[in-house]
């Protein structure tokens, strides 16, 4: 069973009250599978770039054992583009530009030999783009998706779609509030899991994250970070600890999907300390393993 | 030892989405006392109110061994009214009208048998009067303390005053952005620390709470309340659950604040759960007991 990713990679120009970077890699499916692979290998990942995607970011990725068979390159094509700007809280991003390029006729094919028995992880994409990728699937043995508030108010028939065909959806806490039309966040999980996931998190940024499943609640802390350089990926970063790690286990269990939480904010914590990718690019087993027994020390009483 | 609390005493008229509440029984002094009556007993409370106060909320301050030997009946005078108004996702929350009456003048006088060896909470009023209330006492063992934003932004020299001599200080995570002038609440902690108290204690509301010691920080989760009928009062029913378990067992290890931190949510989420203190007149040492344990399962992993 592999573990595939279906999401967008591109290059963000960033800026943050701390420093600026231009044409940086990015990307949901980028994100995640970087997160991903230090607990599973390989990741299968699909997207699509233009020709000007650098040879050094596939070599990177693909020393992170990552298989890039499902990446379309278009010749003459331009890779997905996009501009933001932080604010001093680092809460509030401003778009600076959003340039689709390659990704605006992006049209997922998954590799036949990814379509049997996967563990696929959507990022967040067009719902319609995300349903195309679930008719390819055969004998999917477990579904999780990612989606944003765009989507929600412009989209919401086909996400709701999505939705019931899914088993696990990730999303921050506005966008819950959004999607439920309930600001009370345990009410709107309960609406959100009737529209068919059967678990549900929630995530807080600062504030942490939240686990829903049939009876049971479980809310992870956030690890206590000082400086937050580059809050762009984070939730991808997240989805990709979260997701490698279950595909690791191959345990499905409420008490495993937690342990799955805190590696998920591991990585989103990791993932903020560095510029673009960086901070996900460079990780040892042992600091990720460290920094689950924080999590732990941190929560525990 | 004894634990002595000096705070508002007063009646709120409240409205949510749900109800609405006339002259009903609050004040910070009277929800810290009731919820630390559940820890601790006797409670020794300073206060001022009206000839208007009603024998009956005597009597049930009372009944929880609530010493009201400190609280001054103002002859002729009217008690402290509060009023104001939730709007439908109960973080925000309008003042509707603020009559001082007789906390106007208020002067706490500590009856002489409480001056020595006491712990003390200080509930949220003027600076000026935590400090005379302070100047009164002799081999305090322990010191705690809250304050607001109005405080914050006009009474700041005498409020630095009072976090010199403070050990603990217990606030919400806008007044602490707003004290340290810091986004990023971790940081805002070390600035804070700085000004006086040992250990400072930042209520998130649904977001739980954040403990912060020498080098040790704790975060606990919220209570997940799908109905808060009356957010009034919480964070005084947070402050008097905590002192009263730290009162009761005499421990100032890390470990051991971390569950005080727990037993102050516990009495927030059942201080919410009705209007006026209501939540906090009718507990079992069970129910809390049992809440206790459903916080650690709710963060467990």
């Amino acid at each position: 069973m592999s573990l595939l990713v279906v999401g967008s990679v591109g290059y963000d120009d960033v800026e943050t009250p701390f420093d600026k970077i231009e044409k940086a890699l990015g990307g949901s499916a980028t994100y995640i599978s970087l997160a991903a692979s230090y607990f599973s290998a390989p990741i299968n990942m699909v997207g699509v770039v233009g020709e000007d995607f650098k040879d050094t970011d596939i070599k990177m990725l693909e020393a992170h054992n990552i298989n890039l068979d499902g990446l379309e390159i278009v010749k003459g094509g331009k890779t997905f583009r996009y501009g933001c700007k932080y604010q001093y809280d680092l809460n509030v991003r401003d778009t600076l530009f959003t340039h689709l390029n390659v990704f605006e006729n992006f049209d997922p094919v998954i590799p036949d030999k990814w379509k049997n028995n996967s563990f696929l992880l959507l990022g967040n994409i067009l719902p319609s783009l995300q349903l195309k990728v679930i008719e390819q699937m055969k004998g999917l043995r477990l579904m999780v998706c990612d989606t944003m508030n765009l989507w929600i108010n412009t989209m919401l028939d086909d996400l709701l779609v999505v939705l019931s065909k899914v088993d696990m959806l990730i999303i921050n806490d506005s966008e819950a509030r959004l999607l439920a039309n309930e600001p009370n966040l345990i009410k709107a999980a309960k609406i959100i899991r009737e529209f068919g996931p059967k678990y549900l998190i929630i995530k807080k940024g600062e504030h942490g994250a939240l686990l829903f499943g049939e009876d049971s609640i479980f809310s992870a802390p956030a690890y206590p970070l000082e400086s937050i350089f580059d809050p762009t990926g984070a939730g991808d970063a997240f989805a990709g600890g979260f997701a490698g790690y279950l595909h690791k286990t191959q345990d499905l269990s409420f008490d495993n999907i937690k342990k799955a939480v805190i590696y998920g904010s591991a990585m989103a914590s990791f993932s903020v300390g560095k510029f673009s990718t960086k901070g996900l690019e460079n990780l040892s087993n042992l600091e990720i393993h460290d920094r689950y027994i924080e999590f732990r020390e941190l929560s525990s009483f």
